[in-house]
């Protein structure tokens, strides 16, 4: 019935003691709903004096008197209701049964009146400590005196990293969609061309593929600084990608190598390695496997590298939000589960050719993992 | 020396009773540094279980002992210090005095430290209330138990309102390129094409012209429901792209209407009372002129056509937000002056043709108003 992991979120809010949950970050209130945000601040969330902050209030106890409060924007949309007419309540029915709007800084007091109606304002209230904005808090704060507000964050984060079966189609698009995006930029790469004109072809690129592109770092050789600038790419210097892109809300993380005729032998050397690390990490990922483990591996290849002094080894959660969980270090005690999706970046600084790095992501199976977005891994030669 | 409006915001500032700004959101940090921000987060701040929050402490007796704190997220860079390479720390001279960089969550605990620095931790801090997450408030509020917070917002929205000599040539540019790339979206259509692959088209074109696009509405009459979706294009019906679009920060807002083959007489019509209301506000507009008046003259210029009924004007500030300062509204009594930016909004919906609408934006100079992004405003006839 829900699109979410609602088990999962149940149990976890009642672990955290939480009576009522109030959703109000982008990615939460997309995950909750099963996709839907208003198009008008999908990219861009402030407004006025202010900024587009949705509400779905829940009651742990019935998610089905769930509640959604869009915005109403005075002197903006007084004829047209944007959140009627958004297209998902419209044309894919959302599961949320009561939709109700309200202008502006009003939807905080919205909320406050539903979970007065719920009977759970002296309930405790989970909220997203993170991305709830004190002027919202605190309407919340003086309209439910009695309410207790704890941090719902972890909650949801612990929920949403076990993905569905349509957020797992939807990682593999984005991965594909976002590998084919990189190849295409790399292999039409040309002499003297600036890691910013390979930014912005990457764009164009990946526009190509129906992906929103958040950022994309083009590290030329031998510099370590990897923002897009006025550095030309000259022969025998090599080019890293590394970009994240976004599809339906749902986020791709790559990092892919090339270079102006042929790559140097130590950067060679450096790409096998990191190729090396991935192989290691993906053959021993799999469910009850603890992140501290994956940690502890990944490091151990890296430092098998005789320029392990520039490597770097860092495994994380991706879904909705890049580095989301599960979490990858020392302390990382909780199981992997099937469903979980992991980004895997192994790299190497090196002074004379620059930083060499390799990034895919795998899902958690049953048995073991699954590479997305494979495509164009191999280091990409381009013809001077 | 300051890239933004100094002695405005001192005023503002010392108005509304503030001895320190705490600067948090994207647009203000973006203001205050002269254009910079963090690449990595300028799409989509989330990140891990919070999201990307750089604080910039200003004190408002002495904006030279500003200090900019940035993010350093454990974890994700280790290795590379993320605000240290910024592009334009390094090679723009941001003029803030000190970077510092703090891991996620501790940023709040550094501009704590800061503010006790400077002397002031007992002190009126004005911190952006629609923006700072309840997160960073409760470490400020810990940690600074004697300070008192006000909401800066308005502060700093009046500064804006006037835009500086960078800011009018950036809103130039992004209205001149979003013009172009919306015309050359309209004459390319085609019969049976859907206004979902008019946005595509659209977003490509943007990209061609170098702007990211934010949002687009595009209407297909006579259905006022402007969200792109799978209804086509057919002969002898209106098309209506408004659309939003940045470059470098600064927004783009215009409208542009469309018919394949010529449009209906009613079509027409509207659209010339639209033309006639911008040309009614445009001749009105000037340093002086009082927000309220050019609403009630918007109006009075709406009624004036048969077809009043459906008819609307709204008119908006337009910067690094939507809908920021001057306000329009029937309680507008603040003067314009020079140097503000204005979005004018004329529009007309009709049961039979749809929804007509031209929107234009124009700044405000001493002796009137100067449109940019004008190209592209007749009314674009597609050959069937």
């Amino acid at each position: 019935m829900y699109p979410f992991m609602a088990e999962r979120l149940e149990r976890e809010l009642y672990e955290a003691g939480i009576d009522l949950l109030l959703a109000t970050s982008r990615h939460n209130v997309r995950y909750l709903t099963g996709g839907y945000y208003l198009p008008t601040f999908q990219r861009l969330e402030p407004i006025g004096l202010s900024h587009y902050v949705p509400m779905l209030v829940m009651p742990r106890r019935n998610f089905a008197q769930s509640v959604y409060i869009g915005v109403s924007v005075p002197d903006v949309d007084e004829v047209q209701a944007l959140e009627a007419f958004g297209p998902m309540w419209v044309e894919q029915r959302v599961w949320v049964p009561e939709l109700r709007r309200s202008v502006a800084g009003l939807v905080a007091r919205e909320a406050a009146r539903q979970i007065r109606g719920l009977g759970l304002s002296g309930g405790t209230i989970g909220v997203e400590k993170a991305f709830l904005p004190l002027e919202a808090f605190e309407v919340l704060r003086t309209e439910l005196p009695e309410a207790t507000f704890v941090d719902a964050t972890l909650a949801l984060a612990r929920t949403r990293a076990v993905k569905t079966t349509r957020e797992l189609a939807l990682m593999r698009e984005v991965h594909e969609r976002t590998a084919r995006a990189i190849r295409a930029t790399l292999e039409a790469g040309r002499v003297g061309e600036t890691s910013r004109a390979v930014e912005q072809r990457l764009e164009r690129a990946m526009v190509e593929e129906g992906v929103h592109r958040i950022f994309t770092f083009a590290g030329i050789g031998p510099s370590y600084n990897r923002f897009p600038r006025d550095i030309p790419w000259e022969r025998g210097h090599i080019l890293q990608v590394d970009t994240v892109a976004e599809y339906d809300g749902y986020l791709a993380d790559l990092a892919r190598m090339a270079s102006l005729g042929e790559a140097p032998a130590v950067a060679q050397e450096l790409f096998a390695a990191c190729l090396a690390v991935q192989e290691r990490v993906r053959g021993s990922l799999g469910p009850g496997v603890r992140g501290q483990e994956i940690h502890r591996l990944g490091w151990e290849a890296i430092r098998s590298c005789r320029w392990a002094d520039g490597g770097n080894f860092i495994a994380h959660g991706l879904g909705l939000v890049s580095n989301e969980l599960p979490i990858f270090n020392a302390e990382a005690v909780d199981a992997l589960e099937p469903g979980m999706v992991v980004s895997i970046e192994a790299e190497y600084r090196h002074p004379e050719v620059g930083h060499v790095k390799l990034e895919d992501t795998v899902i958690v199976t049953a048995t073991g993992c699954e590479g997305i977005g494979d495509f164009g891994r191999e280091w990409c030669t381009v013809a001077e």
